[in-house]
């Protein structure tokens, strides 16, 4: 585990992260995490209630799906915000590696019994 | 402008941005700015009090000095978080670009006499 102070290499970090849809911390700031995950094929339909989410894409392609509105393509250098209360499901064809930013009692899932388990890189 | 909800290619948005030292805003989420800056030389020292400020090198490297602690250097894809109330002062050789991450109220100097006017692209 780094400490919340280091300084981070975001490519070196994501050589550590192996596990699909499975977010690694790699900084703290106001409360909020800052997170990697790898991310390949579909992740469950979930929602934030209470928080926006941060997805910015590090290598690879990512498509947000929404409920309620038109999905979002995002490739390598994009950064988007899914607005708190927007249903959403990541999908990615290929593989792809993503940085995403939330609070810091964020489950990925949103929802305890279903989240993946998130620890520090 | 760019709507806050529209995909921000992080890329291209540098291109647009010119000034030294004057962070354009491309992204909000949960009360938080994420702005875009193009660096070079020496920016003043200043020190935010209620807030940690987070850099992420996109392109180029800085050194961010700090009063109380020793200087960190900062490569493309680092990141770091300068802790809430530490007086620090980015000092950069060439030129660089920096996505920061600061609460939407944020002053770049922490000081509204100084701050450089704060606009989205």
């Amino acid at each position: 585990m780094a400490a919340p102070r280091d300084v981070v290499s975001v490519p070196a970090k994501f050589d550590g992260v192996r596990d699909l849809w499975s977010p690694r911390i790699v900084a703290e700031f106001n409360g909020l995490h800052v997170k990697l995950a790898r991310g390949k094929g579909e992740f469950v339909w979930h929602t934030h209630e209470e928080t926006d989410e941060v997805f910015l894409v590090h290598r690879g392609s990512v498509n947000i799906q929404m409920r309620d509105r038109p999905s979002v393509k995002l490739a390598a250098g994009d950064l988007y915000v899914v607005p708190a209360g927007v249903e959403h499901r990541p999908v990615v064809a290929d593989e792809c590696e993503l940085v995403l930013i939330e609070p810091a009692s964020t489950l990925n899932t949103g929802d305890a019994a279903t989240a993946a388990g998130e620890v520090w890189i």
